[in-house]
């Protein structure tokens, strides 16, 4: 591809996305820097084009555009510099009245700003309050990652100027020479989506609803979801005959409704290439911790599978730019209706069930062989932990290793309790501080999965247990530093590096730190003294630490040790 | 006075302030909202007012003034709404070619935004980073000290509108109504300063200069100051024959060059109101901490008192608003310079300065009693610390009670090293670690006096103290909470307010603190133990914790002893 063709390529996307997010109106001020895109929007047939050489006039002007047309989704395209300026009166005057606008403003690459190129200003966030969304759009490139970039991005430009309360948005692009597009270029394929729906009352407006859920499909759960969400949503995949996947954010595992269908152990399924392609995913929120599971959706096309992401906030924040339809709906409206939808025959589909129910159980056979085999250890202690907690207590799943080890390792639990992490941003940062919140709002007994670093990181947080006299057990995965570089590719750094920038060891005593803050302190040696550990810290009148003496190298050497006996077990050949 | 002459006289002293930053012309578009200002500027016979219906147009004429004036200080004034947002183009060209402006937008008062009424939009720095400073006005009111504030800002808009580099900046005023000012009004009283010096290259151009070295005068130093730098102001006192006030950061009282001018214990001398009026104040940077200094000065007017700022960073916050003089030079370069005028005639203010060498000397009188006299206490060992410190050793005061003990009992240090502190936001935040950084650059013994609390929030810090083996001495005042708090109001809350909200005791242990983190402890019972404690920190091949075991009430009274006794002694009454 020419770098022509790569601006070209990178701008019909988004304009294809534009126009998915309901785009008909633009109105172009001339200028240079923003020549390919007006150039584009310019030939294309779906799009009208008005041309008004003052910006401040076209600003109004296109407000009276989504006016006069009942708040019609109008863009408006301008060259770099006080250009863009002159739009502010109108977006000020669009925010207030609720009226959908789509600016586009073009800009010089960055390495032509703060450098005194001419007709260049600092045009991030240009408009501050007075549009709903900014966003900086990366320098145009060719490859489909890219396209499907851009086209996502206009997509959700469109998307966001709409929703409730309507009003602007504001993309600033950045062109680097050569301006002019290649007119005769074609994008090979289309990223159209079927459908966009938006702001519909109910489910039942979703008229491809039953041909999806006759399919072979699967359903992936993101987020933090409640014990009665997590049930209606086992309870879905058991009437529609299919797999669900969810981490242990989502209380699939815990909500006691104990499924064949829940693939408990999707992270050791999906590191086998042997896997089935689904004819429809239907996603809920983000995406689940489990990486296979995401590696495994990236190789999906749009093409063979529909995916559909249901989003009650409609956030529609999809990194992998694939979602052919978005509903706007909570869970459990969703599941109802899905589940009123009664002309289901999943017998046809038995073997696709099968397949992964079979998976799942060859997954709890190595899982539970190993653990066994294996002495005492920060993995089996974590799966040990989840069997352990009562109907009336509570989890709390650290950042970093913790959460993986419980999603990797734990089985599905009778008892039914809730699960909470801190999955927004996932840091490491805080962990103590919110468990401490958790426990303090419901006085239950909170359990706390923690690696060290995340400890240390926010120790002062222990003495709010400590002062509240707060039910917390806090179990401790101290491998000295940070453990989850083990698994990533930093690891292959000269020790030299990695040690002192990534392994990051404290050498803390954490019998002292138990100390200072009144907790009461347990290093067990075995899983029953783990067990008994956990039993003695219920009974306490003062905070527990339970410290899991771990390593670097352990928790790593043990997963692979599990995907070889997984994938020797399912019959395939290990590299 | 009438709400219609509150308005008019703060608006009268803000325009006076706006004059005597530069300004002589503005460019009014007309509205409503605007009309106090409008009409005052209107009627003002030293400003040049023109009147651009189109507030787009206003901004690029008002560029073009700045422009055909050779960057004079140009205001624009317009109502609320939009009509703000249209001189966003102007301001972002004034911005890029340097033109100052001062961009005035009336708006409606805080209750009457986000409620739906007309005209009206979030103009909180509207034009984000194009404009040099963003300040929101407070509604007008009469008062004397609010016309000072009305003033001053008027001054500071003009002055930053006109620093290098030049820039638009950019003030929201909230009008109530009645909108119409009362034109009869007249401001009883001039706020316009002598003379405003700016980018002048020499303070030989300062005419006034041997003037005021002439008179009764007074050095009050408020910034961190290097050792050179406070020797050169002492130098400079002497030289004047005038006394010399700054709290422990400037480096007065261990710079080595100990002088009988030097006010080591204002903050006791202060405490009587029996203190002589200066001529001249010459201040160089912020306040200092010394609290009763800051009352002494805010009883003075600048009718019989001239003030001089030194400040190199031009930051001109004077939260007096009483400066008559700023001159932006170093400490350096303004000490040379007022040290090579050969015509000052000291031995006519002798008594001047005796007076407050006696005050002086009583006040080390009483100190040195009482401290003696007392048994071992936070107090005492902060006056001892700065006692014991070597020439290449260093010392880190931490906020609250610890930079204010070490003002208050402290005597002048024939040793001379230098003191440090965070007393940009005074918070008790990051006060380990910076002491930690402070001492890897140099990795010369730093001592940290410090609170619990104050401790507490930073101790993650020690991590960093522990891993580095850093040469740290930390002295630890505890007073289990909030100390000071016991010195202000607060203090008067029942029990049940006072204790869990202000008071706050943590009620650690810090020998396991210490223990933690590889620290040596040490906890003396008296001022000789603690004396070799410090000692023994030297050798210790780890960091020291030295606890001084106090409570929230032996500082308070053992300040309010000192200063009956002070009084006593100079013959004043306590009531």
């Amino acid at each position: 591809m020419t770098s022509k063709q790569e601006t070209t390529s990178y701008l019909l996307a988004f304009i294809q996305g534009l126009k998915e997010g309901g785009l008909t109106k633009v109105v172009i001020s001339p200028g240079s820097r923003s020549t390919p895109l007006a150039l584009l929007l310019f030939r294309d047939p779906e799009v009208e084009c008005y041309v008004d050489v003052d910006e401040r006039s076209a600003g109004f002007f296109a407000l009276g555009l989504a006016k006069g047309s009942k708040k019609e989704l109008v863009a408006l395209l301008c060259t770099s510099g006080t250009a863009a300026a002159n739009y502010y009166p109108a977006i000020c005057e669009a925010k207030e009245t609720n009226h959908p606008l789509v600016v586009l403003t073009a800009d010089r690459p960055p390495e032509l700003r703060e450098v005194g190129a001419p007709q260049t200003m600092n045009q991030q966030e240009l408009y501050r309050t007075h549009v709903k969304k900014f966003v900086e759009l990366a320098v145009p490139e060719g490859s489909e990652s890219m396209q499907r970039y851009s086209y996502w991005q206009g997509v959700q430009l469109g998307y966001t100027a709409q929703q409730i309360p309507m009003g602007p948005v504001h993309a600033n692009l950045p062109f680097r020479e050569p301006l002019l597009p290649d007119l005769d270029f074609q994008l090979e394929k289309s990223f159209k989506s079927e459908k966009l729906t938006k702001n519909e009352e109910a489910v039942q407006s979703i008229p491809e609803l039953s041909d999806w859920l006759e399919k072979k499909g699967l359903l992936i759960v993101g987020n933090e979801v409640s014990v009665t969400e997590a049930q209606l949503l086992i309870q879905l995949a058991e009437y529609l005959g299919w797999p669900i996947i969810g981490d242990p954010l989502t209380n699939l595992a815990t909500c006691g409704s104990q499924s064949e269908n829940y693939l408990k152990h999707a992270e050791l399924i999906f590191s086998s290439s042997n896997v089935e392609q689904p004819e429809v995913v239907i996603r809920f929120g983000r995406l689940p911790v489990t990486k296979n599971v995401m590696l495994y959706l990236q190789k999906l096309t749009r093409e063979t599978t529909t995916f559909v992401l249901v989003d009650e906030q409609e956030q529609w924040q999809d990194l992998l730019h694939v979602t052919n339809y978005f509903l706007p709906f909570t869970i459990s409206v969703f599941c109802q209706s899905a589940l009123a939808v009664d002309s289901i025959e999943k017998q046809k589909h038995s073997s696709w069930l099968n397949g992964w129910k079979q998976a799942e159980e060859t997954a709890q056979v190595v899982l539970q062989k190993e653990t066994l085999s294996q002495s005492f250890n920060e993995s089996s202690a974590s799966l040990k932990l989840s069997e352990l907690l009562y109907a009336d207590e509570q989890l709390f799943l650290s950042n970093s290793n913790a959460i993986r080890f419980v999603d990797r390792y734990a089985m599905s639990s009778v008892t039914s309790y809730p699960v909470f992490g801190n999955r927004g941003i996932n840091g490491i940062d805080g962990i103590v501080s919110t468990a401490a919140g958790i426990s303090a709002a419901t006085m239950q007994r909170t359990y706390l999965l923690i690696g060290d670093l995340a400890l240390f990181h926010d120790m002062n947080g222990l003495q709010m247990i400590r002062s509240l006299k707060l039910p917390v057990t806090i179990v401790l995965l101290n491998n000295n530093g940070g453990g989850i570089f083990s698994f990533l590719p930093q690891k292959q750094l000269d020790k030299t590096d990695f040690t002192p920038l990534f392994e990051t060891p404290l050498s803390l005593d954490f019998a002292k730190v138990a100390d200072l803050y009144d907790g009461q302190y347990i290093k067990p040696t075995s899983l029953a003294e783990f067990e008994f550990a956990i039993e003695k810290s219920r009974f306490a009148d003062r905070w527990t630490l339970i410290e899991i003496a771990g390593n670097q190298d352990e928790p790593v050497q043990f997963w692979q040790e599990v995907v070889a006996e997984y994938r020797e077990k399912i019959g395939e050949i290990n590299e």
